[in-house]
């Protein structure tokens, strides 16, 4: 049986970082996804395990070829997810992670439409701005900026699948396996026993 | 929030009587609908609880005034499921479990689209016939007849929104919880912080 192709997507604040570490510890099967990027390696990243570090060039053959499920630039660099190894990590049966931002989430859907869109999200606008405080490490304008963002993406929420409310991380945790779970039910995905279509 | 209206199918001898009781027994405010007929009360069982029991003509009118979300004749009686009581019961966020054949489930999901529909299913045929024997309530000719029904309903698998394989009854109970907690997620059905809207 295939795997489940699992994207992640909500504002900067709304802690998709904690909750896809943890959700990876919980849950086997479940791999994150290795981006390609433009940007230099830091210290201590490996290529092809945090990323897969390529030049400007190779990306820009990389989206000419349609090899990229979604990509993206920030600031100057790019970013953009491998669709071979993504494939190749579903048909070994394996669930992968994407996360990604909305933007990036709709393009995999439209490419691939057996994904499965979880929105995370703060419990309110109040606690996503003084999550963004708390951080301490934006200015004033960036956590407005970052606000604003927040209600730009939010506009696409009825085009992803699953909204997730992020109050408790072991608790959205234990949701977004519920969705994994219920996933694997989907009539497509199920394996039937041969004894059933003969 | 609405709740949600869950319908459980498959065919006899999958175990849905005992995953209904169990699941009922384990999820809170999840509760079984209770459906009108025209048989007769048994020793024990009260109306209004065990069914609405009703007359022909009775029931005949609520067919008539589009009162039942779906209906069906066994051999001499009808059976039928009163909409108002599900509609009140979502309303006041309650989740309703339906116990129905598949005819029953699709009529369902045509009148109301955001039910969730699990088709239950034992792991194989053989597994089928080898529970259908051990009950020791059938001749052979009615437990043939069960299992070519069966063949006839896995035919409608694939409107179903989620096939669960029935292998432990404690590990059918948990799947389905899984999909409850995974449907309370769509954003169709999650009530935002109005931080968010406004």
């Amino acid at each position: 049986m295939d795997g489940v192709l699992l994207v992640l997507s909500g504002p900067s604040g709304a802690g998709k970082g904690t909750v896809c570490r943890v959700l990876l510890e919980k849950q086997p099967g479940l791999h994150l996804s290795v981006s390609a990027t433009t940007r230099q390696p830091r210290s201590g990243e490996v290529d092809g395990v945090n990323y897969f570090f390529v030049s400007e060039e190779q990306f820009k053959n990389m989206v000419a070829g349609q090899e990229l499920l979604e990509w993206a630039r920030v600031y100057n660099h790019y970013y953009g997810t491998p669709v071979r190894a993504v494939q190749q990590a579903l048909a070994r049966g394996e669930d992968v992670l994407l996360e990604i931002d909305v933007q990036g989430g709709l393009q995999v859907k439209e490419k691939f439409p057996m994904a499965v869109l979880i929105f995370l999200l703060p419990p309110s606008r109040a606690e996503l701005a003084a999550r963004l405080k708390g951080r301490g490490t934006d200015s004033m304008e960036e956590i407005e900026r970052r606000l604003q963002w927040a209600d730009t993406e939010l506009q696409y929420l009825e085009r992803y699948d699953y909204v997730v409310i992020n109050r408790q991380v072991a608790e959205a945790v234990v949701t977004i396996q519920a969705i994994l779970t219920a996933e694997k039910c989907r009539p497509r995905r199920v394996k039937l026993d041969p004894s059933w279509v003969g």
